[in-house]
């Protein structure tokens, strides 16, 4: 068994996942680390922040600097020196968000190269190879992920394709030192995402993850399709809910029984300005912060906080010096991170839903019309850089 | 006193100077933190390679966050967290870096900010008073600095202007914990270095600078004048020349009698790709660092050695990954400051010159013709950023 349910209240869980690079608690989120690198910080920092797991993105490290090369250097592991556990997602994601440079088949998915144009395949039988080659703890089977808004019959043949790639994932998969995790998708749908589930459960994998969400639907719908197929997952199995990592989802989602967690959101919005305190988030560019000293949150115990205030850290973005992508990148994962680590320590006391409470009433949301207006324009950034 | 000489073997000497936050054995290289922060990297960072003092620009802290601001911080080290002795500039060399963007007159230099084309004057008078709201320990009298190619006459006028304001400044500058310095200027012309230098020995400083070399000369026109230079200085005073700061230079112009080095070089060649190696130095886009394992340089204690291969620091700098920039920079500074330290020890245990040698029969320069081409590319961006 890879996962131990400690403890639960109400669907809210505390457990622990074992990995061939050591126990991970969770719920936990993973910082992702595109291209081999959790951008603008390095190892130490995400040990001295408590990361326990980090994402690779496969479909950026076969470009560069590919899978091959990786594997002559023994793995990810040493490649980057990270010692801890590592997942990699298996590319289905790209073929959301580059959905410009790629094609879906129904043995696999092309893209032309965001960086040259160049063609290259995954199917899914590849996708496994590659990452075999990468050597990351835990790895996804290749999925279809659709944008919010795809037809209700392209949805359908997404579930069918995903839970055929699902399957020829588990059979060519050989590292047994490897999780192999399998993907959900179905869109909004119910229905669909009773399908996908049972073809899932029905092939058995040591975990789930929760796909298609995330991607342009409303927090409501998120929620909801979040929940609803959380309830149908096997209760001795992580789940993990992809591309999930604003401080308010993550909190409402572990209470709706979500383990795993990623998201490029807590750095992303760190470079660009944006960092969390305990009521919601503040721009760092803004003129009241000009003359501030303390820290951007009292009592933070993070390395920026602990060594920097508030009106150095507007200076140095103001004049866009590159300490400060580190120190905004450091304070913002440790408080995500100490934030599920508290709610970890809520559900094993068991007051987990006076916490959520107290939160709800405190914490202000970013407002969703800029969340959804921000993600698309991320989004386009993506589809206009090749 | 503020400066002990411990050493001397041939021209070259080992010191101690005494600053407000501590002492800094020489010869020694201040890295330049122009905004406040020496680029990439924290104050922790610095503490680690062995850093003693940090330089700062004020004409670019004048700009932003503005003298009153760091004084209201209560002073630049407080501001930017560096405990140790820091040295402010005095924004003389801006007059040259930034040319067209200044007028010098009888009383001042005339800028118009290379952010926002606004007019700012900077007196003689005026600039100790910004570098007393700075606070740095070690602070610089504004000079003329004139490029490589500048008509005598008006290297004679820089020369009586410098004079003028130095003597100015001296009878201003009030904070007593804070060390002014002499700057001498005059060009290649020897009788105009004498003219100079006797001017500041007249007026009377705890140190003296040495401006106006590395403007475009040549490389044997600057030793020469700068070993010149230094032998018309006070034995029991530390020597300090400005913006030099390649592993070559550094120790051709300690064996003549310098003591205190500052440059950009080290640490903007880093972000570049280049990376100092006993041997010289390397580009680390090259082909060949691909699939290459172990550190930049074989021995080396830097962080970035201790840690990661010259594979990953390819990989990290193709794709452009922040990390690289911070790893790059340590490395760099890390070796200039291990030279020295070497160097300072050969000094004190009077072999020198035997590794003097040894390092000259090893070490292979940049080219000439390609390092001034680059210097000029470097001033031209700077010219080209309003």
């Amino acid at each position: 068994m890879s996962f131990d349910l400690i403890k639960s209240e109400g669907l809210a869980r505390a457990g622990i996942l074992h990995t061939a690079h050591g126990d991970v608690n969770t719920p936990v989120f993973m910082p992702v680390a595109t291209q081999g690198s959790v951008k603008s910080v390095s190892p130490d920092d995400l040990y001295e922040i408590g990361a326990q797991i980090i994402l690779g993105n496969t479909y950026h490290l076969y470009l560069r600097p590919g899978v091959d090369l990786i594997k002559n250097f023994e793995g990810i592991h040493k490649f980057i020196n990270w010692k801890k556990p590592i997942l990699t997602d298996s590319g289905g994601f790209q073929g959301f968000s580059l959905q410009h440079l790629r094609s879906i088949k129904s043995d696999g998915i092309e893209f032309k190269s965001h960086i040259d144009g160049t063609n290259h395949f995954f199917s899914p039988e590849l996708t496994i190879k590659y990452q075999e080659k990468i050597g990351a703890d835990i790895i996804m089977p290749l999925d279809v992920c659709l944008e919010q808004g795809t037809k209700d019959s392209e949805i359908q043949e997404a579930v069918k394709l995903t839970s055929d790639w699902a399957k020829k994932s588990k059979d060519v998969h050989s590292k047994k030192d490897q999780l192999l995790f399998g993907i959900v998708q179905g869109g909004l749908d119910e229905k669909l995402r009773v399908e996908s589930t049972n073809d899932l459960i029905d092939i058995g994998f040591p975990g789930y993850a929760i796909g298609g969400l995330s991607v342009g639907e409303s927090k409501p719908e998120m929620y909801k399709i979040a929940k609803f197929t959380s309830n149908l997952l096997p209760e001795n199995k992580p789940r993990y809910l992809m591309g999930v990592g604003s401080p308010e989802d993550l909190i409402e989602c572990i209470a709706i029984g979500i383990d795993m967690f990623d998201c490029v959101l807590p750095t992303r919005v760190a470079r660009n300005g944006v960092l969390f305190v305990d009521y919601g988030r503040i721009n760092i560019y803004n003129a009241q912060f000009r003359d501030q000293d303390g820290p951007v949150q009292s009592q933070c115990k993070c390395y920026t906080c602990k060594n920097f205030s508030i009106g150095y850290l507007h200076h140095l973005f103001r004049t866009k010096e590159i300490l400060y992508y580190r120190l905004a990148t450091i304070h913002n994962l440790h408080h995500i991170l100490k934030l599920i680590d508290n709610v970890r320590n809520h559900i094993i006391s068991g007051d987990f839903f006076d916490f959520l409470s107290d939160f709800r009433s405190k914490y202000i949301p970013s407002d969703q019309k800029v969340r959804l207006e921000q993600k698309q324009k991320w989004l386009n950034s993506q589809r206009l850089k090749n």
